[in-house]
Parts: C-alpha cells; sequence; structure tokens
C-alpha cells in the first residue's frame, strides 16, 4: 500500500458513521470519486438521491455484478443520563475513548461497565460513558480512530468495512461494466439493500453481487494466508456460483483461503432475503480484534483482496 | 377527550382483532369512515380489497406521507385441550378473563398458569383456558375489556395500538395530503407491511412515514410528560429523517420527550426491510402495564400525540 | 400407494441437495417432468433460468393458487479439519451414515460428537465425521438413505419434503389450473420465496398458496389420524383464508386433522414476509423423527395428503 492509498483508508476510518449516519460517508465518497474519477479507464454514472435515502451506486458501462460494500461501522447511542446502547455489535474495553458531537459541542468521553459480581459469574448490568456533562439523547459515539501501520499490518477501528469501501475505489480505477453498492445498516441486519438489489436487477438486469466485506481470523482462516473465499457462514448462497468464483479465483493465481463457518452474516444475507434473484459471495480480508478500536489486517490480505476483485470483476 | 371520541376509542378497544383477524377491525374502520368522511377537510380514496388482503389505506390529496396504524392486538390461539398459546406477547395474569367465539358458541373463561417450582426456579409450563368444554381448535381469545377513565388517565385493553388507530382517525378529519395506512400482524412480527410500502411507493411516490403507536413508560420516557419521538428502539431508523422530524416538534410547541430504547420494534422494523426507500420514524404516547389488561395512557399525552400528528402532517 | 409411486418417492429421497446445493433436485424434477407431462390432463408451462436460480415452477392453464413445495433437505457442510456445521436443523445420532463428494472421490463417513460433561451437564462440543482423509471446505454431506415400507409406513430421510414434492408430482396429474412452485433454502429461513411469489402475483395475479411440506406428529396431531392443516406455528396465516380451507376440507369428505402450534416454520413464514399479499396455509402429512434418517410417515396420511390437495385445488 502506498501513501496516498494509505493515507485515503486512514480518511475512511476517520469518518463517523455508524448504522443510521452513513450519509457522511456517502459525502466524503462524492468528494472523492468526483475528484478522481477522471483518472479511472471509464466514468461511472453516479447514482443517489431520494429513492436511495444515504446509499450510493455507482455504474460502469454493463454491468452484470455488482460489489457490495457497507459504509455503517458498530457505534453506540446515547440513552438516559450518559448510559450507552450499541450500535450492532461494538466490543470495546473498559476505558476506551468515544468521540461524538452534540448540540453542546464535542464529546470525547471513557467507556465505562458498571459489573455486577454474584460470585459465580460476572455480569455487565450498565454501559456509559464518563464525561463531564450529560449528552444529548440519540447522540452517536464511535471509537477515536488510532491508526498504525506496521511492515505487516494496517491497525485501525473500522477496518470492517472501510477497507471494502477502499478496496472497491481502487477497483472502481479499474472497472469497464460493473456496479458498486455502497450500502447502509449492515451492522444492525440491512436496511437498504432490498431496494438496491431492486434498482440493480430491474434497471440493468444484474443478477450477481460480491461482497467486499471483512471477515474474522479463525482456526481456518489465518492471518497473512490470503483473501478469504467464504463458502457459507449464518447464510448459505447458492453453490453453483460459490463454485464458479473458487475455479475463477485457482486461475486468477492470487493466494486465497476457503473459509466455512456457521456465524456471522453480511450483506448476502440480506440479498438472500431480497424478493430478486441475486447470487452472492462474500470475499474479504480477515482480521483480528472484531468491532474493536484495534481491528488489524495483514497487508498482503489487503493486497490479495484487490487482486482478486480485479480479476473477478473482469471474469465473472 | 370528549365524550364522543372517549366513546369511539372504547368501541375501538372492543373489537376482537388479532394479529390474523384483522377483518373485524377492517370492518369496523370502513363503516367509520363512510360515516363520518363527509365532516373531513378532504375526503380520502378509500383503498381495500383482495390485493391488500384485511388492511386498508385512505389517501388524501397529493400525499408524501403515510401514517402507519397497526389493526391488530395480541392474544392466544386455543391449541390442545384448552391449552394456551400466545399471539404476540400478551402478558395477563393468572384469572385474565378471555373471550372469544367458536362452533359452539360464546367463550367466557380464565387464564391458567400450571407452575413448575423446583425450589431454584418457578416456571411456567402450560398456560391454559379454564372453562366448561373444550374450545376449537384455533380460536383466537382476547382480554375481556374494562375502561376506566379518570381525571388523568385511560385505562383498557389494547390501546396498543387502538389509540394508534383512533389517533389517526382524528388527525383524518384536518389531512390534505396524506396516506393513513391500517396494518396487519404488527404484534407478530410483520407481514404486510410490504406490499403497503410498495403500493405507496410506486402508486404514490411516498418515502416518508410515521409509525402511531403506542410505546413503554421507562426511565427515560415518563407518563406525562408528553409524546414520545423515538430516535431508535431495536431498528435503527435514519438519522437525518428522525433529526427533521424533531426540529419540526421543537417549531411545533407540542410537549414530547425523546426515547432511546434498544429493545422494543414497530411497523417501523418492517418499513426498514422492506425494499423500498422509506424513511420511518416512531412517535407515540407512553403507556404503563404494556400488553396486559389494563394498560394505561395519560390524557394528556394523548392529547400531544394528536397535536404533533396533526402539525407533523402539515410540515412535513 | 403402488410400486412406481413408491418408486418416485425413494428416487427423490436419494438426491443428495441440502439448502444451496437444489440445483440436483431441480434436474431430476425437469428429467421426469418432461416424460411424464404427456400423461397429465394439462401440459404446464415449465419456468426456469437465471431469473430464478435453481428454482422451478410450473404453470397449468390459469392459475390462482400456488403448490409450494420446497427441494431442499437439512445436512452439514465439512468445516475445518473435517468439522461439521449445520444446514439448518439436521437431527442425527452418533454414527449415522453421511455421504457426498469431493474433488479427491466419494466420502461415507460416521457423524461423531465430542461431548463435554461436567458433572451437570452434557454438551456437544464438536460435531466431525469421522473418515479416512481430510475432506474438501464445503462440502456437503447428507444421510445415506434406508426406505423401509411396511404395511402401514414408509421411512426414510428427507420424506420432508421430497413427499410435498412426490404429491405436488403427483397432484399435476389432475391439474387444469394451478401452479407449482418448487423452491430453495427452506430449511435454512428461506431465500426463493420473495422473486418466486412476485412472479406468481405479478405475471398471473395469484395470491393464494398452499404449503405442500411435512408436520411434525405431536399430542394434538398423531400418526395415522390423516392430513393436518395447520391453523398455525410460529407463523400466523390470515384466518379468513385458513377458515375457507377448512370449509372446503370438511365438503371434500378427506380425513384431516387440525393443528395448532407455536413453533415451526415452512414457506409461509418467507410468504408472509415478502412484499406481496399472500394467503398461505400449511397442509400436509405429519412425520415422526423429524429431521433423523429415518423420517416416518403413515401412509393413509399420504393418501389423505394426495387427496385433500386434488379436491382443494379444484375447489379453491
Amino acid at each position: 500500500m502506498n501513501k496516498i492509498d494509505s493515507q485515503l483508508l486512514q480518511n475512511l476510518c476517520k469518518v463517523k458513521a455508524p448504522s443510521g449516519s452513513e450519509i457522511y460517508l456517502k459525502e466524503f465518497l462524492l468528494n472523492y470519486i468526483n475528484e478522481n474519477q477522471t483518472n479511472w479507464a471509464v466514468r461511472p454514472k453516479i447514482i443517489y438521491g431520494d429513492d436511495f435515502q444515504d446509499c450510493l451506486i455507482l455504474v460502469f458501462g454493463k454491468p452484470t455484478t455488482a460489489i457490495f460494500a457497507h459504509m455503517d461501522s458498530v457505534g453506540y447511542s446515547v440513552g438516559y443520563e450518559n448510559e450507552l446502547l450499541k450500535i450492532g455489535g461494538p466490543k470495546a474495553e473498559e476505558g476506551t475513548l468515544l468521540i461524538g458531537n452534540d448540540s453542546k459541542g464535542e464529546i470525547n468521553g471513557k467507556l465505562h461497565y458498571s459489573i455486577e459480581d454474584d460470585g459465580d459469574e460476572k455480569r455487565i448490568v450498565k454501559t456509559e460513558i464518563t464525561f463531564s456533562r450529560e449528552i444529548d439523547r440519540g447522540t452517536t459515539l464511535t471509537y477515536q480512530p488510532n491508526f498504525i501501520e506496521t511492515e505487516t499490518h494496517i491497525q485501525n477501528c473500522y477496518l470492517d468495512d472501510r477497507l471494502g469501501i477502499w478496496t472497491a475505489l481502487k477497483v472502481a480505477e479499474t472497472l469497464e461494466n460493473a456496479a458498486i453498492v455502497f450500502s447502509a445498516w449492515e451492522e444492525v441486519g440491512g436496511g437498504s439493500v432490498g431496494y438496491l438489489a431492486k434498482f440493480l436487477f430491474e434497471k440493468y438486469t444484474i443478477r450477481q453481487a460480491l461482497i467486499a466485506d471483512i471477515t474474522w481470523v479463525t482456526d481456518g482462516v489465518k492471518d497473512g494466508n490470503g483473501v478469504a473465499i467464504s463458502i457459507r457462514d449464518s447464510g448459505i448462497p447458492r453453490r453453483a456460483y460459490i463454485d464458479k468464483i473458487i475455479q475463477l479465483a485457482n486461475e486468477s493465481g492470487v493466494k486465497f483461503q476457503l473459509e466455512v463457518e456457521s456465524a456471522g452474516g453480511s450483506d448476502g444475507n440480506a440479498l438472500q432475503k431480497a424478493p430478486y434473484p441475486f447470487d452472492w459471495c462474500f470475499i474479504g480480508a480477515p482480521e483480528l480484534n472484531v468491532h474493536m478500536p484495534t481491528e488489524k489486517v495483514h497487508k498482503t490480505d489487503i493486497q490479495n483482496m484487490l487482486d482478486l476483485y480485479v480479476y473477478l470483476m473482469k471474469n465473472l
């Protein structure tokens, strides 16, 4: 990853856009695309507006496959008296820095768990933010970014899925016939994929999707062993489509590993339930410290992810 | 609330229409609308029939926003040998009166829990109705209404959501450009909102919804403190839409309180998952004794709910 | 059941088609239909292809009602180092024979549970297949069929829902105006019913569905007491539709029993959530040993199921 690419990823991770507040990432993306598309192989149609809420679609040439990358991150909503409610499944430790804004100004406080310990079991009874004043109800908070790049890894909050967004933007430079979808609400079970799929199917007869998202390092999917192609997670895609992708991945020469899990989900699950005949396959780099402020991905896995997307979007 | 309004609410609460049996409330509404619409500012199109199952839509002028109010209530299905199965989440005490009809006549019995007590824990192992004969399988039972009006409160079963329906009917008197949707199956996770949203979006390009439903009194939402505008519950709506509504609510001068919860849901969740780009916001009075026969709402909160809907439907 | 019918059912149960791999059952059905439709009362339109993934629709004359029968079965995916992950909810005992194929050849091994016993409780910590070599990741495994026909019963794996498919194929011989839908992913919560419902509604204005699937023998639904008509399970259909079906069932003279359950689901649940106004009713024979290799159904219940479908498709 060169300096410009690294900076782009860093900037993406800085945008405060938990589920429901994707509008800020949409604005970032519109700016980026407007500034950079002149250097792309093909200039896409940029589709957004009232019929798409805060989502954004890019259409290059005559697309048959769409890349889905979700804009939203996990986070917290401020409830009553600075209590915190989860947005999606954040996994933060005691003392984690949380930031945001409300009508009275900037917020920068520490997460605090009240623990009940009855001898047998410790149980979180309340999650709060320690801050000097009461925060407006409904204010959303996100992690304080802390970008760390080493010889081998990149670490930051929200690599899930700003790295998927980053990959989509890098692949965009090479696309001739394709669609890219920047979706919303993935971390909370969906809410945009249905109408996005409707549009892609009805307007362009697109039936093939790749889910550009970040997965977990597990017993079977190792850090640094290549981009993961998921055969299944909680969702079970159509096997004939997965087999076609695995065959192309073999032909591509790109380093990849096959994932088979029973838990976890993605925009693929929402596509599965949408009333359109979409095939989908999750393809993404694995990360350590999922949904923590220290999400961490191997740089070669990132490169493999990008390379595989470039190959698949040409050959699928 | 004057006597006529109070009588209307009382009559709405009497209709036996648990999820799946909304047809009886639909019939009540058709009668009411036919008798009263001549006094309304605008006579609406009344839309129903085979394409809408037991649902009903009113369209006034050129609508851009739809009010959703669900017709169904919680209740019970009779299983084998007078065992009871829940419809939605009823919360009734031992001895609660349940009423219904089957092929052999009227039913009026008492709810009975069989409790297993192993010392550590009490557990309901069976819920039954005590009645003189075996009831037809699949018969639906509901609470015996008991309307109590005091200086400050109204109490009855099924204020959730007959009070939402009542609000919609009262707002209807003033509407010029709007839609009202009377939906089904809300208490069991949905089943009508998808096709209702489809119709509203495809026929009228409606993308804005207000969910006229009843919420819970909690630590942050107090009885008598105004209508609740929900920033989130288990569903997380688009923040830009919520912010617009809060701003209008501030301008309206109506007393309201902001709700932020992690649990609970409404027709909003079904709208979120439907493949149409609907914004939604839950706005409703808070109640005590949720899903019990003694649901109880403060009269000023009811008035605030009605006033806020009147204001929003003019200005949103 | 005569020999030819028994052989057809046996052959259907042999097809390895767990959720996601329905393509193999689709191919079987296409062959069967092409060979047999000349003997049917009406030759149907056979609808399949890219817009229907691995699903298949038959349309006879001018249809108003569709039969849904799901092609997929429960099964297992091979994970890492021969660990097994469930596809749907298989219920197999230690030592159950599992079969499949991967790039290295045929697989025929035994299911093995690793049990953790801490005195209080036994808990399955791992499910594996005992086999001589490592199996390709993502390989799907199914039960080894073992068809047993006695005077009274038929026993085999995957009667759920190959018996529903069988019923649909037998009813097909008599249909004049109807649709039959062979659906996918039922055992894992759906994924095809949405677009199938869309097609049926938009192209043929079909709003009525019967779910031809297999249910459970319970306290209220007995083996040999007739086909079950489900008034509700986890899903609650529209009561007016169920009542119409029960009335027709009474007129038919076919032996049936009414089911009322709080758990379990079917393609009916997916129809309920699809954005089309479909009424649905589950009608199917009850079985013993649900999702085990020894699913077992009474032959008279099978005959009742077939007879009731023939009657309903003429009179509904």
